[in-house]
């Protein structure tokens, strides 16, 4: 009989990032249940994104949670009102927290992490958060994650019982093109991942917000072939 | 000029723990924002309550957002197939977690208030949680709120810049009697609050559910009329 393997939760967003984590939490062995977030991003197409993701990596499960974010506003990513910014290829990232922060995102993501994984009983929740490329914001940092999975251990019956859920980081030290690169040596295919904060309407990446230029650096850096559809290509 | 007050977020339930918190952070000089959750609870006629006691006590604006915990289980208070226990009233609570548990719940409102304070610029956020009543449940204890906090300035904008919120537990020390001593003096109205997990169909409260229990005996140590319509009254 073989064992069942340890389940996990994995955060998926529908970009390169989180599905390179999925890729890797599959890869250490672990059963995976994928979480997207529908929390009223205007680059929706990334959930369609993160369903296609979840599906051709194998993961065990994906589930899709609405959360209303757009009720507090603050972010160009979720405030019609606001503009996303962009920026020529070799402008440099203003200095500072961007626009496009939304307030405490990954806390409430991670919370809703933990509250599944207390469910199904799973030994992990990874995240694809890296603090390379992370552009500014808070709530990507280490020290962040590290006191939130202190935190979260003393809120849930698993931390208390003395089991507490590890909260798995793999791609933090890492930077866009080292990224790539191990997803694309296990076999993430980017072609089904979504990045851009401003897509048109059929979901072609507008190569100009941050995340664009992040990515398009990255597929030239790790020398892998970029698979995403631009405007420009057009 | 009389100079703004500082804004506070402050989660309502709409049972009388929140309800005292609400009036504690008004009589500390807060304008207060209120927030409410709604996920799926069986007890929804909380979320009227937390709508009446919002009003009544003159907080400045009242939210409840839409999250779907059903969406995980594992809770009485939130999947039909679990049962929510009853006590006879002179009952020792059982050891342990109850089910009435929903996993990580306060880790994930608390998330939501930090997002909240965030765009409102506030100064605060208050949650009416208690660790003399907690009555088991890990999301409750002076530790996690502790380290929440320190998550929390991590997370946020407000922290990197300096300005860290303030998480404000003006209950975490009272018995339920002394919780509604202070509500009494400050002027809340506990009619308006509702505390039964499980009340009949017109809203009158069990009496047998842990929550009721606890109520009832708090009202009686306290010395203050207990205004809850229960289903034994009828």
């Amino acid at each position: 009989m073989t064992p069942t393997p340890p389940a996990a939760v994995v955060l998926l967003s529908g970009g390169l990032d989180s599905a390179t984590a999925l890729a890797v939490a599959i890869d250490r062995g672990f059963r995976c249940h994928t979480l997207a977030f529908d929390y009223g991003q205007r680059h929706r197409h990334e959930l369609e994104a993160a369903g296609r993701v979840s599906a051709a990596l194998g993961a065990a499960s994906h589930k899709c949670i609405d959360i209303d974010l757009r009720a507090f506003g603050g972010s160009a990513l979720t405030d019609d009102e606001l503009d996303v910014p962009k920026h020529d290829a070799d402008a440099e990232f203003p200095p500072g927290i961007p626009i496009t922060y939304v307030p405490a995102r990954n806390l409430i993501f991670l919370s809703f992490a933990v509250a599944y994984a207390e469910t199904l009983d799973a030994e992990a929740a990874f995240i694809g958060v890296n603090a390379v490329d992370y552009s500014g914001y808070p709530d990507c940092r280490p020290e962040f994650i590290g006191a939130f999975q202190s935190a979260a251990a003393l809120a849930t019956k698993a931390g208390v019982e003395g089991r507490p859920l590890a909260l798995e980081t793999p791609l933090i030290d890492l930077t866009k093109a080292q990224i790539i690169a191990t997803g694309a040596r296990l076999g993430v295919d980017y072609g089904l991942t979504h990045s851009c904060y401003d897509p048109d309407p059929e979901g072609r990446a507008c190569g100009a917000c941050d995340s664009c230029r992040l990515r398009r650096a990255g597929f030239r850096d790790a020398g892998v072939p970029d698979p995403t559809r631009y405007v420009s290509d057009a």
